[in-house]
């Protein structure tokens, strides 16, 4: 049915061409502010081409999201090897990358909006932070993770996802200082919840099981050992009176 | 333009009644799933009259969730009297009990979706969210946050959030144990920045100064000190060598 138009780019590589220029143009502002009419002009083509290749502003952008999942998805996948901390200190580190290069995208997506707070978007959101959890899990070297590891994990997933959004809106704090932030909040979660349960005991003990103490791991109890003092000595333990 | 009908309910006093039918149905099922059909007959009146107090579902879901807002704004409301844990324990507590009630309407909600996830209803969101970040500074006794703390209080508030919902999938960890973990959790992240930042660490210290040692703070500190040792039993720590 194509009228015999000779194009130097095959359909393929034009609707790859395209999605590229949205997911840029969706990254840099919010995607309801961007038109049809704008990506046409940043790929050089007219606005019908456009809709001949997507029927909607919609489904470009759906398109776009999926190219940005996948991209991210990749960024949680870092080889097997040496100290933990430094492992899910790298995945941080590419994660914010992400998250920097994506900014006004990542924070409309993740807000929710008219253009993109679609059940495709949200479904494919869930399958970032799926990837994410087994990425995690498979760190910690764990197939069937206990209840309550599950829980932790994907409940730090969404702390990650909510101290990237905080950072995004005024970048106040070095985003060096919230990667390795979201490393050791995962293990002081991962704590909290071994205070209470052996299973999970067993799981913090297996992340610090090849932690080196220069790692970053090792420097939070480090660090956290030599500030408890300080703050403790300001903390009323229970002494036989309470007079001044 | 009424045409005269006389019924026993005003006009007002029949919209709360419809919103509040309505809330108890968006509540027991996902939003997209509840017809007007279904909350006319709940509410014992015709469709049309439905249509006569809302001009749509979107409306009514709209003022039902205005009302479920406005109530889970009330649950974090805590005297600011008596330690701290206990305090935040009383909160999650009722937080709790808000979710039990509105289990799968909060899921749809928070996961968003065709019915649910408008603007408006994003935007109701993040005002419940802003009531719950300021009730906690105002539980910690602070004005004006450090940039640190905002974060840490902000995220720890989508912490809580995805902390129920994975609850309310399945419970398969009694709500009560999720309760203390959640105020365990912001101590935690807390600590986690302190670890790194003096004003952070002020607030640690301000955060136990009147806690008791029984109470939910204390019992962390307590028991991760107990827990510890068989922990770091398990971690090498720099020895001489690493040989086998």
């Amino acid at each position: 049915m194509t009228t015999g138009v000779r194009r130097r780019m095959g359909v393929e590589e034009r609707r790859q061409q395209l999605i590229g220029v949205a997911l840029d143009l969706f990254s840099a502002r919010s995607p309801d502010e961007v038109s049809i009419d704008e990506i046409a002009t940043a790929a050089g083509i007219s606005r019908p081409l456009v809709y001949h290749y997507f029927p909607g502003k919609q489904s470009l952008y759906e398109a776009a999201l999926r190219r940005a999942a996948e991209e991210l998805a990749t960024r949680f996948e870092e080889p097997r090897e040496g100290p933990l901390g430094a492992r899910l200190l790298r995945v941080m580190g590419r994660y914010f990358d992400f998250v920097d290069d994506h900014g006004p995208g990542f924070s409309a997506l993740m807000r929710g909006g008219p253009a993109v707070g679609s059940s495709t978007a949200n479904a494919m959101i869930d399958e970032v932070r799926q990837a994410a959890y087994e990425q995690i899990l498979s760190h910690l070297g764990i197939d069937e993770p206990p209840v309550r590891l599950s829980l932790v994990v994907r409940s730090w997933v969404s702390l990650a996802e909510s101290t990237a959004l905080l950072w995004l809106d005024g970048r106040r704090i070095p985003r060096a200082e919230l990667e390795l932030q979201l490393v050791h909040d995962l293990a002081a979660l991962c704590a909290v919840s071994a205070a209470y349960d052996d299973e999970m005991a067993a799981v913090v003990a297996g992340m610090l099981e090849h932690e080196p103490l220069n790692g970053p791991l090792g420097r939070l109890v480090t660090r956290l050992t030599a500030v408890a003092p300080t703050v403790m000595a300001r903390v009323p333990l229970p002494r036989s009176g309470s007079g001044s």
